[in-house]
Formats: C-alpha cells, structure tokens, sequence
C-alpha cells in the first residue's frame, strides 16, 4: 500500500496566489497546488514538484490550463429573507428613491413583515437556492447577516438559518447579528427601549448560543445615530464579540469614525465618508467593505472615496450585499465588475477585495491567499487571465469551487 | 395504442403570453401550454383544458407554479470572435475613453486582428461556450453578426461559425453580415474601394450561400456616414436582404434617418438619437434596438431617448450586445436589469423587449408571444413574477428552456 504525502495536488493552471509584494496578482504560472487535511501543503511551479502529480497525492486534476484563485469571499450579505421586493424595484425604476420608499412603508420594513411570517424552513429552502448560485460562481466564504426580524425570536431563527446554510453546503459562514438595522415598528415611538432590548436581552442570547461571530449596525441618517451605534457596539465587545458598522451610505452623520474608535474589522458603504474617517479607518486597521450593487440599484451618483482610501492605506474589499432591496446581486463576480466599472477598481484590485481583503474583513487570517498552511479553498476558473472574473457580467467563467480540499462542482 | 392530440403539455404555471392589449404581461394564471410539431397548439387556462394533462398528451411538465414566459429573443450579438479585450478594458476603468481606445488601434480593430488568425474551430468551441450560458438564462433565438472579419474569407467563416451554432444546439439563429463594422487597416486611406468590396464582392457571395439573413452598418462618427451607410443597404435590398443600423451611439449623424429611409427592421444604440430621427423610425416600422451593456461598460452619461420612443411608439427591444469591446455581457436577463436600473424600462417593457418586439427586431413573426400558432419556444422560470427576470443581478431564476417544442435543460 502506498501513502502519498498529498491527498490532491491540482496542476495545469495558472495561479493567481494573491500574495501581496510580487508579481501582479502573485502570479505563479503553470503552477500546483498540494492538500492535505483540508489545507493548503504546498504551492508554486510545478516544476518545483519532486515527483508527476500522479505519484505524490492520491488525486491529481487536470485544472485544463486555466486559473486558480482563491475561493472567493463574500464579507457582506443579507441573503435570509422572506418574500421579495420587486415592487420597490419597478417603483424605483420608475424614479422613486430609496429613502421614499422606506418613509413609504416598503422597504426594509417590508421585508421585516415578509420574513417574520416565514418559517424557518422555507427561509432556507429561498437561501438555499441562492447560495448555491453564489458557490457554482466561486464563493467558499460568505458573511450572512440578521436584521429582517428585529424581534428575539425571528432574529435568533435568521441566525440559525445562516448556521444551517454552512453546515448544509459546506460552504463557511460567518453570522452577524444585524438587530441595530431599523427601529422596528412596535418600538417606533420607543428607539431607547428598542436598543435596550438588542443591548440586554437579544446579544447575551446570541453570544450564550454561539449563533453570531459578530455584531452589526446601520449607522445612518435614515437609521441608528453614532451615539446609538456606539451603545450596541460596547454591549457587543463586552461579550467578546467582533463588531463592524453599515457607515455612511446615505449621509456623512460620523460612522466612520464610530466604527474606526471600536476597531470594526469592517466599515461598509462608505459612499459619503469623509477624508477625516478614512484617516480614522486607516489608524484603525479597519476594512473598507465597498457595495456596488446597491449603487447600481439605488441610481447613486456619489461614489466612495476610492483614491482616500488607496492613499490612506486603507484595505477595499468588495461584497455582494446581496438583499432583496438594494442589491439584489447573487455573485462575487457581478459585484467585482460593479466595483470595476462603477468605481474605478483595477480588476487586480476587484480580485483582492474578494480574497485578502474580504477574509480580513470576516477577521478570518487562514484564507483569502493561496499559501502554505491556509484553507485549501479555490476557485477554478476557465479564464485566459484573472482579469475576465471582473471583465464578463451575467455570467462568469468560474468552472469549479473548492472547500477545505473538497471540490463542490466542476 | 393511444393518440394524444398534443405531444406536451407544460401545466401549473403562471403564463406571460405578452400578447398585448390585456392584462399585464398577457398574464394567464394556472394557466397551460400544449404543443405539436413545435408549436404552440393551444395556450390558456388549465381549467378550460377539456381533459387532465397527461390524458391529453405524450409528456406533461409540471412546471412547478413558477412562470413561463416565450422563449427569449437577443436581437444584437457579435459573440464570434478570436481573443478577448480584457486590456481594454483595464485601461478604460482606470479612465480611457472607447474613441481613445479605437484610435490607439485597440478597440475592434484589436478583435480584426484575433479572429483573422483564429481558426474555425477555435472560434466555434468559444462561441459555443457562450451560447450555453446564454440559453441557461431563457435565450432560445440569437442574432448572430459578423464584423471582426472584414476581409472576404474570414466574415465567410464567421457567418459559418453562426449558422453552426444553430446546428449543434438546436437554437434558431439569425445572421447578419457587418462588413462595415469599421474600414480595416489595409483599406484605411482607400474606403472607398472597401466599400467596394462590400457591395461588389462580398455582399453577392454572402447573399448567394445564403449565409446572411441580413445586412448591418455602423453609422457613426469613427465608423460610416450616412451616404457610405446608404450604399451598403441599397446593395443588400437589391439582394433581397432585410438590413439594420448600428445609430447615433457616439455622435447624432443622422443614422436614424437613414435607418429609417431603408425601412429598417432596427435601429440599433441611438444613445444620440434626436426627437427628428425618432419620429422617422416610428413612421418606418423600425424596432429601436437598446444596448445597455454597452452603456454601462462605457460609462455613458446620454441614454437613449426612451421617453420619445415611448411618446411616438416606437417598439423598444433590449439585447446583450455580447462582444469582447464594449459589451462581454452574456445573458438577456442581465440586459433586461440594466435596461430599467440604467434606462428606466418598467420589468414589464423590458419582458417585451426581449420577447415580442426583439421577435420582431429580428422580422420574425412567428414568436415572441405565446400564442396558437407560434413557435414554442418557452422559457421557464422558478419566480413569483416575470418582473423578477429584471430584478436580479449575476444570476436569473431560469428554469430551462424549450425550443420548437424541445426542452432544452431543466
């Protein structure tokens, strides 16, 4: 009986390891990746391999000459809901704006009525189904947060519903808890006792069952005021909990500054952050998470301060958002052209903000880059360069996913 | 033995026939579709069906309560073509312009260059690849145009490639010569004589094989005036090809007018269309071709006049535009989200664009609709409504595909 060192060794691909310092995207050309317990045991040339493929691991595939990034991470979604919002879609199309149509009773507090009447396994069943086009387009982590029920027990039911979705697919999921989105309407006149309950009752629940890695809030003029996000997200660190801020999208009301003061592994949006909070952002080793769908859907003209932040320093990560209001985007691909086209990304860019950067922006450090000793999560790829994952829309050339060394599709 | 009167019936859908004049959509609720000889046998409410499904025919579909819309149409392609411009691309989003781009010999005369020295096969194999995902999304009839040929062998072999294409997946294909897609570099200081070669040469062997369907032009300012637009479609009326117009993308030239003078089945972009131009196209019959791929990938500030569109009744059609240059865009569902996101279309006008008026965009009468008599061409959708095909983005809720009767995948 033989042992081989490697339990699969992928070869006949060019790698874009995305290890800062190098070639662009740290290139290795006709490369090899080796696996062993679900990690990734060797990367480089194949050259460097001291055996054929075939003789030092169990498995060995053909990547058929086209490229191998790391599997894809999404750092931003709201994919667990119920119902849909198509209505504000053909309302918006038509000229209303977003802030309207939440002032109006749709939006977010639309989906908040669909969802709490969802059961739970109809809300998986929907989630499902779109986390499956996510994976077959080359997604292997993904952030999926609460805050389409806002009551204890509808936010406990998204949360283990996201739980659900990774042990299902194999697929990582990183949970947040999302109860700071809206105030919603049995506490309308009541904002204080609403932040009461998120502050004292929901987050020791979700931390005592594990249900959230991290906790989220919308810290924004149509939303929660940086003094409310800064009560969520003290509760939040007293449990031990990684927080991360929705900041700025409608107006510059300071969130930047409030998630760069608590050290968020992520502040997201950004569209009107200020030179002040990206320097704060920067200072605070923060992840700058850009959302392009939402500003393909929602019309928007003001961009986020792209050349701040490569000056600052500050890491850009791109994410779908994917959500039933502002973004109804199913892939990281999709949002990599968005982010190319409608902020001026380069695709290199677009790539590292959903590998390096996004696992940064989970708090994740054993992924995002093809190295020795990370996750061996890939994505395969039927591309001439790296560059075609931003360059097609509709579509995307990825032909496979790997998950911890275990190919899902190919 | 038994006779079924119909070889298949789709039942337990919801039915966007787009027959105008009705409800929106054309809509039939749990309605049913019974074909023979692929064809459109009979469509309506399964409840005036005058037996259960499977009594009345071979095979009964169960299409799952989603929504069954005509086969979708994608009236404007150039998806044959050798390499990518992956490079243009990048220069663009760091803030080149498309006229800079043409005239620093990138642009289309790049692909000229690719798809001359690519061989049929090749070109074949990568077209192929395209046209799956296409059809994964609804498309069941393409326009096919050649243009990045420009000499006499290798259009010959591009229109081949397209014809081919509808061989091998049992999609219906329309070709369309565009030898005057730009002048190629060995005629650049002898257009006329190009010309020429199109209307004495090429043209009458095009029309001969029967390679053709029809005759486009592009009629702007880095491509052909108006008279060198005019010479090419006499030339091709007088050999009985249908022709259509590349109008006014870049500059307001007067394309429509000459589109309009030719009874044009299209006019294609008129992103510079005047108030004139429109009401000519309207007088004419010609179907307004919009191309928001186009619009995105170039970051266009001018849209299409969609308001006097709508104002003269023009019939609007909405296609991929799928080309390497300004428009790596693969699926209609894609076009129909950028269509109203970026154009304002309503769900609804855009279902029609990709239906009845692309049908009609393409001088195809016998689809676009489901009705006795037509084609069927079905595709299917796992939605609660037809508007969802706008909504989402980076996926679409295609179900499969049916074509002449056909199911093509599920």
């Amino acid at each position: 009986m033989r042992t081989s060192p490697y339990e699969t060794i992928w070869y006949n691909a060019s790698l874009a390891t995305m290890t800062p310092g190098g070639a662009p995207y740290g290139t290795i050309r006709d490369g090899a990746i080796a696996a062993r317990d679900g990690r990734i045991a060797w990367v480089g040339a194949r050259a460097e391999l001291p055996d054929a493929p075939e003789r030092l691991a169990e498995r060995a595939i053909d990547a058929g000459g086209g490229w191998i990034t790391p599997g894809l991470v999404d750092p931003h979604t709201h994919l667990v809901f119920g119902g849909d919002r198509v209505a504000d879609f053909e309302r918006r199309v038509a000229g209303e704006s977003y802030v309207a149509a939440a002032a109006g009773g749709s939006g977010i507090l639309h989906t908040v009525s669909m969802t709490r009447t969802a059961d739970e396994a109809t809300l998986l069943r929907d989630a499902l189904r779109r986390v499956r086009t996510m994976i077959a387009h080359g997604t292997t982590t993904l952030e999926i947060k609460s805050g389409y029920g806002l009551d204890v027990e509808t936010e406990m039911r998204l949360l283990r519903v996201a739980r659900r979705i990774g042990s299902e697919l194999g697929i990582s999921v990183r949970t947040t808890y999302l109860g700071a989105h809206v105030v919603p309407p049995e506490y309308a006149q009541r904002r204080d006792e609403y932040l009461a309950l998120i502050c004292d009752v929901v987050l020791p629940r979700v931390a005592a069952e594990g249900l959230a890695d991290a906790v989220d809030v919308f810290c924004d003029a149509i939303a929660f005021s940086p003094a409310e996000t800064a009560r969520v997200l003290e509760a939040a660190q007293r449990l031990g909990l990684a927080v991360k801020v929705h900041a700025d999208q409608i107006a510059d009301t300071g969130a930047a500054a409030v998630a760069a003061r608590f050290h968020a592994l992520s502040a997201d949006h950004l569209e009107r952050t200020g030179d002040e909070g990206v320097r704060l952002l920067a200072e605070a080793g923060t992840v700058a998470v850009l959302l392009p769908g939402a500003y393909h859907y929602l019309r928007e003209t003001v961009k986020p301060p792209v050349d701040a932040l490569r000056a600052h320093g500050v890491p850009i990560a791109l994410a779908t958002d994917c959500n039933p209001g502002t973004s109804p985007v199913l892939t990281l691909p999709t949002a990599m052209n968005l982010g190319c086209v409608l902020f001026g990304l380069s695709p290199e860019e677009a790539l590292a903000a959903v590998t390096r950067n996004a696992a940064r922006a989970l708090g994740l450090n054993d992924r995002g880059e093809l190295r020795a000793g990370a996750r061996c999560d890939l994505a395969l790829w039927n591309a001439a360069s790296p560059a075609e994952l931003s360059y097609w829309l509709g579509g995307s050339p990825c032909a496979g996913t790997v998950i911890a060394g275990r190919p899902l599709s190919s």
